[in-house]
């Protein structure tokens, strides 16, 4: 018995929990769920996440956590080594600090455009089992928030080799997600933002990265 | 020296960590924000916290934590009893995942909804130092998001004493605080929902809830 890891390729979220898993060394199958062809919304899958999201990690004795946060804390108590969340309480601090500002900000500034602008998400503004209708206007609203979050984060990353506690990160890992995943709106912070680039340029020599 | 913690009566993420630090016995000093002066904009209080949101909380060594994801785990790392965010890897991965749930689906919902109809939020739809208008769709959508967890909410304290891992938690803590809140959108979950309002009389029980 082992790990289950459900994933799928093409979306940022289960790439947040994958790269966790490799850079924890943490032995584990893989089910890929086809997100385009909607298949999270198939009986199949929502037997295992009723939610209807992936990631979704199923652990030897059949819990399911749904959540990257969940996955995430699950993976630090059980494989502490590299800790990802911090030892210290003011480094605990500093990297939840970021990975809220970075989710907040960025990652919903990046899904608030995306997904009310994209015409294959008609009446999926929103991830999980309800339907809820595009807002032309929040796409608007997330291109101006992820503007807002890269000025901040260029400045703060020009004297940071990593996001947060000096030390890598699940806020590095979430970061770096999302500045992949803005190419789908046409945000490219590695052409705009020197100091994203560098940072970013640095993390994908890691074989975990390139996942 | 001691803590100090910027807190402002009235709003809702503050009353998240001054519950947090009463549940922990964690003494500490209070500054007062007067968000409806609009205080926490103003220069001293940016001196403190860029951001220009509360909680804050001044750590012994002058660091400020401005974000209730960290302040939660500088709080829990700190003061480790009673655990809060859980001690086994399971009930770490459950409580943290309610806790994202809770802030996703439940007070984004409420936040959305107020910030974009109350006239008094003109160009204040969400938080931090920059504006944004605010988009009356999204005040509907953020209503539709807090029927569908409530529904969902209701259903799962049916059966459960506490939200997450059969103990107090982050996550009772930020459900209850949102509870409350939802009043400024007129939802009133105690009247309409059983199970979420006996769970809410069980927790007002604790002094620390009465804050």
């Amino acid at each position: 018995m082992t790990l289950t890891f459900y994933d799928c390729k093409t979306a940022p979220s289960p790439r947040r929990a994958r790269i966790i898993l490799a850079e924890k060394n943490a032995p584990h199958d893989v089910v890929e769920i086809d997100l385009r062809t909607a298949e999270q919304m198939g009986e199949a899958f929502r037997a295992i996440n009723p939610n209807a999201t992936v990631p979704a990690l199923k652990l030897e004795d059949g819990t399911v956590l749904t959540d990257n946060a969940g996955i995430a804390a699950w993976l630090e108590a059980t494989y502490p080594e590299p800790p990802l969340m911090g030892v210290s309480p003011t480094d605990k601090a500093d990297i939840a600090t970021w990975q809220a500002k970075v989710e907040m900000e960025f990652g919903m500034g990046v899904a608030s455009a995306l997904r009310n602008s994209n015409p294959a998400m008609k009446d999926r503004a929103l991830p999980g089992p309800h339907d809820y209708p595009q807002i032309p206007e929040l796409a608007v609203r997330g291109f101006a928030q992820v503007d807002n979050f890269l000025d901040k984060f260029d400045a703060h990353l020009a004297d940071h080799e990593f996001v947060a506690a000096g030390q890598l990160s699940v806020a590095d890992v979430t970061a770096y997600v999302f500045v992949d995943f803005a190419k789908v709106v046409k945000k490219r912070p590695l052409e705009t933002h020197a100091n994203v680039a560098k940072w970013h340029a640095r993390l994908k020599q890691r074989p975990a990265f390139q996942l």
